[in-house]
């Protein structure tokens, strides 16, 4: 790609959080014009009325989404809006126009298991659609057209569990304790994100039922072998930004601590995301960042893997750059040098 | 009062943060029976169902508001309700029950800024009904049959300022900045207590226009000579429980502040829950407590109070069973010794 | 015992986290005397200048440990000491006077395992010591003169597990995910709770090394049989109180999470500070109290068991109290009816 | 300057929060050349192994300041160093190399109160710093080869105020009611930093004493008429991040809100970094940026301005690099689009 050209990006939902961030991050990208921001209570207000980190610092406004979208102009389309609305929008975009969604839409195959967890019938065009977990599906991105974008868990989960998979380390039982911050809820005021309570809280959600599970089992068979059982639970953190998941496995042989360490260095040489650490990552070094940190460590046949990402940025919007870049011909890192702050 | 004895109580508004703190404290008060907690939409559920903090502590049930009040057989009702609903149902109730209100119902004398503030026509039933800052009003608390308990900013303002003003010591405007916690806000989840931002905001609100800058004055006018501006402006901190208030004044003459220590320890020398302290309070060392906490300063003729209350506990529900106390003829601490915690 | 009747309490190490607590709770315990409080640092001081919390509340002051223990008039110290110096100053007491301690220098049975966590030589006093998770000790506890408190992270996950050890409910690897608040740190300043960086972080520590494993394995080995695996990882969480464990294990066979709802209920059916919650407990309900709240989940033969425990509270300080109502013959819950607050 | 030129800089302890700001910035700067970088205690260490937040970001490493400051080859330092410290060390850099420094010894003109504040003689060099208040002091700094860098809280106050003064709008006494976030304390571990404690605390400090007070009284009087007190309290945040300024004071005739606003976007029409908003700014708006966002809100004569800044960009490294471009001929906003986040 021709450094200076520009690929005209259509953003349908810049309301939420998903929306807000991608707009942090392509209003400052080199080669990214957005010609179009969607967000229908917000209409004709400036994006940076919505989100105030913003103001001042473009003059773009928000639009209601165009009834025909057949004659939409634009390189590329994202969609951060409420899970089962794309599938309807996606099939009435010009063939030109590439995808990229943040929703569960297109992320399951099996429609069984679609219908179970998203109470929606699959769609012809999910076929279409390539699993963007940057790291582990590089080379398909690159040359697809239509991305499911991962869920903020699962990116998580499955870049602290893929290497174990992918190189056969691992048998039996899998265990994910995942966590989140506040953000991860939405916009959208709710008794869980209330702020007298959450400022004090820590809970679990959804105990063996959420709606991430077959995300991260589908994505691991495609790394590897992975027959097993995932046990993953998911917690509530007072923080309002950031994933942290612990994933406990057991070894198929002892491995030291460096060994596996090289290991997982040696998979993520290519992935400048993926930044490995000992002992345990921290959200702090991540949040507002698109990088994934992670730690092994091992106790005999024991292994717990930790891992670390913010979950708006590595998790939704940071990774839905990092893939339109790669689909663009474009370096992966390309506008997401968002560099974190200490403290 | 026979220590024995029991106070028949009915709360009105029970689902509310208001109401929850009047459970906290009633539950366990060695005189208190509640006989009624009403809380519509809860209706039928255990206090310690939507009231976790209670769970295993209490067999109570909420109960839909009888429609009629006439025939409702207790020594005392708490309003815990939004504004505006007291002011119908206080004059529903046989008039042997005594009435402590928790909003800002029957606050205000004047009937021009009643409407202006509160938007609501003033009712006959107002007069009757004493104003319920206890340290200041103690003797006609006791009296009362009817008390308009005071608002939380309220509280923490007029107990820093009523010694300056009762005893004559300032003159020219008085500035109050005040800050709240988010539980200030109420127990309905909305954008201004939605987790992800608040944690990390401060910002100001209603400049100028606080409901409580009229209650302020008029009591002020109550307890002295109060003839000037109040400047009051309000702020919101990142914390659930809390009000801070930084009152800043111009001393008649120059003090030390160890005679004005002395001063405010002689004018609260017989309130218990007024603690004098050095330098500054913490919002810390009051949460969850009735302890209205106070330190003075003065540089030349400057002064500046500084106090810190719990909002729900010295700013709604503990001073309303501390007026409930004195109604009674019980010692105003009974039932309130709730001890902080550290940290 | 007679229920005007005094317990004279002599608290070694006041000025901590777990000192603080304990004067919050004696203070008010109606049998409760406190003859001597020690705090080197802070000897002279009211206690109510170094805990804030309880300014105004007692004319108690600190003293510094006296040199000849021999003479202390008491019937009860507690050791709220740094781990390494009760063991010390036990066998200097008098006989008569009986000893609960809130560090880990008795817990542990075996001298290598003693040796290799706590780097200190076992005494012959530890076998005088009984370990004090209240819950499944009870009978013991009831008639012991020495008393080896439980760790925080210990009571939360123990009363997790026990009711699925001592019924024969599992076998294989146990997996507990156990996060606590920084408070656990205790009460000096270090930069793992330094709060610029801490009010935003996540992480985990002492992977699979932390001190509570071997006394969280000897303890459920005394309730049934634990022949498997303990993986125990501890992390930090961003709030000032709390300890959350979720505790991951096989069931032998198929059990719905009715039936072991109702096994829990049964195994502490006597137990009031244990309350049986539904989905997931939170910190926000316990933090100030002595409960631990619980709640069972299953999905075929997997089960997670979420406990949550004031870490200051029921995991020290108010095990502590509830293990001394045992030994002098009072109901275990006097004194320890501490509610927690909404929000 | 040529676009492409690089400015080779020193710094001068970059392990506190100043200094990891500076580098967080100028690794990324387009005409930045990190040329050293001291921190005593962490030399020879990778920056992003002390700042995790760098981690895998650069490949520079600390090192000990040099001895022999007079060979050193740069063309700017920073002193990001405790107070005290960089009055002794500017006289030793070779004459050619630009001095911006962060710490308050070259802030103050008068020796008297600069010795009352800091205990400190006055240098000779001190009359050679220009005052780096940018929007104030723009065309000094473009020619200044040495910038004493405002304090944090001066920042917030000065450019709330400045329109007021230069525009001799207020008379009589200015109250400035400021409060921090915990990062203002810098980056080692105290008691009033101490996480359990500062999450639910709020108080005030140094009542009527801060060291800025007489930086803000110098400024606005090299700004305006400034004769009268100025009453100014700092307040302690339980955030990490962020300055909330709320100015009191009397104008000398009544105008309108729209009016005083139009005067504010006017005075600042060619800073950037300024935002004018309604209402209230918001802490959460500015972190991690360079902005200074401020409200006005006028009630008959008297007026209140909200700002806004984060203490440690706006308030520390982000006006010091702003400043830097300045004498350096860049475009004030280069390297300094820190974009922030929502939430």
């Amino acid at each position: 790609m021709n450094p200076s050209m520009k690929i005209k990006i259509a953003i349908f939902g810049g309301s939420g959080y998903g929306g807000s961030e991608l707009l942090r991050i392509l209003l400052f990208h080199p080669n990214a014009e957005i010609v179009l921001v969607t967000a229908n209570e917000s209409a004709g207000k400036l994006v940076g009325e919505v989100h105030k980190n913003l103001f001042g610092l473009t003059d773009l406004r928000f639009e209601t989404a165009p009834d025909d979208l057949s004659t939409l102009d634009a390189d590329l389309a994202f969609f951060a809006l409420p899970h089962g609305q794309a599938i309807s929008l996606a099939p009435k975009l010009p063939k030109n126009i590439k995808i990229i969604d943040l929703s569960g839409d297109f992320r399951i195959d099996d429609a069984e298991i679609f219908q179970k967890y998203y109470k929606l019938e699959k769609s012809d065009i999910q076929s279409e659609f390539v699993y963007g977990l940057t790291e582990t599906n590089r080379e398909k991105v690159k040359t697809a057209d239509k991305i499911a974008n991962p869920g903020c868990f699962a990116t998580a989960t499955l870049l602290a569990l893929s290497p174990l998979v992918a190189k056969n380390l691992i048998s039996g039982k899998v265990i994910v304790d995942a966590k989140t911050g506040s953000s991860g809820s939405g916009v959208k005021p709710a008794p869980n994100t209330h702020h007298p309570q959450r400022m004090n809280s820590f809970y679990a959600y959804k105990p063996f039922t959420h709606q991430h599970v077959p995300e991260i089992e589908q994505c691991l068979r495609s790394v590897g072998s992975f027959e097993t059982d995932l046990v993953f639970m998911t917690h509530s953190l007072p923080v309002s930004r950031g994933i942290f998941a612990s994933c406990y496995a057991e070894l198929n042989e002892e491995i030291s601590v460096a060994e596996l360490k090289a290991i997982y260095q040696d998979f993520y040489q290519d992935s400048f995301f993926v930044r490995l650490t000992d002992g345990s990552p921290d959200i702090n070094w991540v949040k507002n960042t698109n990088f994934c940190d992670i730690a092994v460590n091992v106790q005999g046949k024991q292994v717990v893997v930790f891992s670390a990402i913010d979950n708006l940025v590595k998790g939704a919007a940071g990774q839905a750059v990092q893939n339109m870049n790669l689909m663009f011909g474009l370096d992966e890192k390309t506008g997401l040098i968002l560099v974190g702050s200490n403290p």
